[in-house]
């Protein structure tokens, strides 16, 4: 017996999200989450034609709200020199994939392989947050503290030449013991070539 | 009716690395390379506890050949800028990366596998080419083109600043038709910084 009410994406979700941290993102099936809906697969599948859909909206939803919410925040508050900004908001961002990968695993792994599978979603996320560091480094080029360049290709560069430190493909490295090091000595020779 | 000639484990490896050609590093069992071999497959696991050591083994040697070696020569040629060395390395590390993975398959996906395995060998491989970046970059030092700093510290820097152009985890975005042009920015930020 099924309860066919009318249901909306963001219920469909919530409830995948939740079923995906349940069973973990191989083990969950279309029909665990139809279940759990109490709704038949038909009617899920009106919503997201594959699992693999299913599995990359709510990757969407997550890297919104877990990354680039929070770090909007941080590009948006315009005071102070642009470089500890700059470093403040890529610090925030990896810290928070580093804790991600620890205390949200499920969540983390799936948005791993749905980063491999790199569909145009994570191209989205990625621009996102390019326009983020790429709105403190023209304040910081505008205000003469940065040199004067193209805010654009630049913020693309910082974003990709600190990879191994947000990029999940890369997760199994975080647990080095010179990591934090590491990520301070990219930083220096970033920020040396951006002033 | 099998063959026990003593077997070097060179003639293994050659042996290994042409049935890994043929069938691709998933579908290749040990028995496949036994039988290639004209030998039991107890006499190969003497020499190769398991087929992950003989995965392992391969990479390693394919590893030295195709990428240490090569880059060796550029290292050790200690003439004009540093900073051009130092971009010839780097070019030539992404280049070998980027041509493999298309023409060398089967060995890139195998050793994609065994990085994110994350081995000592991985590591000791890494540790050489790090150690040949931070000769260029001492000598740099030493010639007054780069800023006083810890060669070997700022070697793993420059390492992992371009790791997403030869990490073997971002081979998908190599097709991207921006790839040269954010090399290319990448490498202007850390060479002002070296500078």
């Amino acid at each position: 017996m099924t309860n066919e009410l009318p249901l909306t994406k963001e219920a469909i979700l919530d409830a995948a999200e939740q079923v995906l941290r349940r069973y973990g993102p191989d083990k969950t099936s279309v029909i665990d989450i139809a279940k759990f809906l109490q709704v038949s697969h038909g009617t899920l599948y009106r919503h997201f034609a594959s699992k693999a859909a299913l599995r990359e909206a709510v990757t969407e939803r997550w890297l919104d709200k877990s990354i680039a919410e929070p770090l909007e925040g941080i590009a948006d508050t315009a005071k102070g020199s642009a470089a500890e900004q700059l470093r403040l908001w890529l610090e925030t961002l990896i810290k928070k994939k580093r804790m991600y990968a620890v205390d949200d695993a499920e969540m983390f792994v799936m948005y791993a392989d749905v980063t491999l599978e790199t569909g145009d979603m994570i191209t989205m996320h990625i621009n996102r947050l390019m326009k983020q560091i790429a709105s403190i480094i023209e304040r910081g080029m505008q205000a003469g503290e940065f040199k004067p360049d193209s805010a654009d290709a630049i913020s693309r560069a910082v974003f990709l030449a600190t990879s191994s430190f947000h990029h999940p493909a890369h997760a199994h490295e975080w647990s080095s013991e010179t990591i934090e090091e590491d990520f301070d000595t990219v930083w220096r020779l970033l920020l040396s070539g951006l002033k």
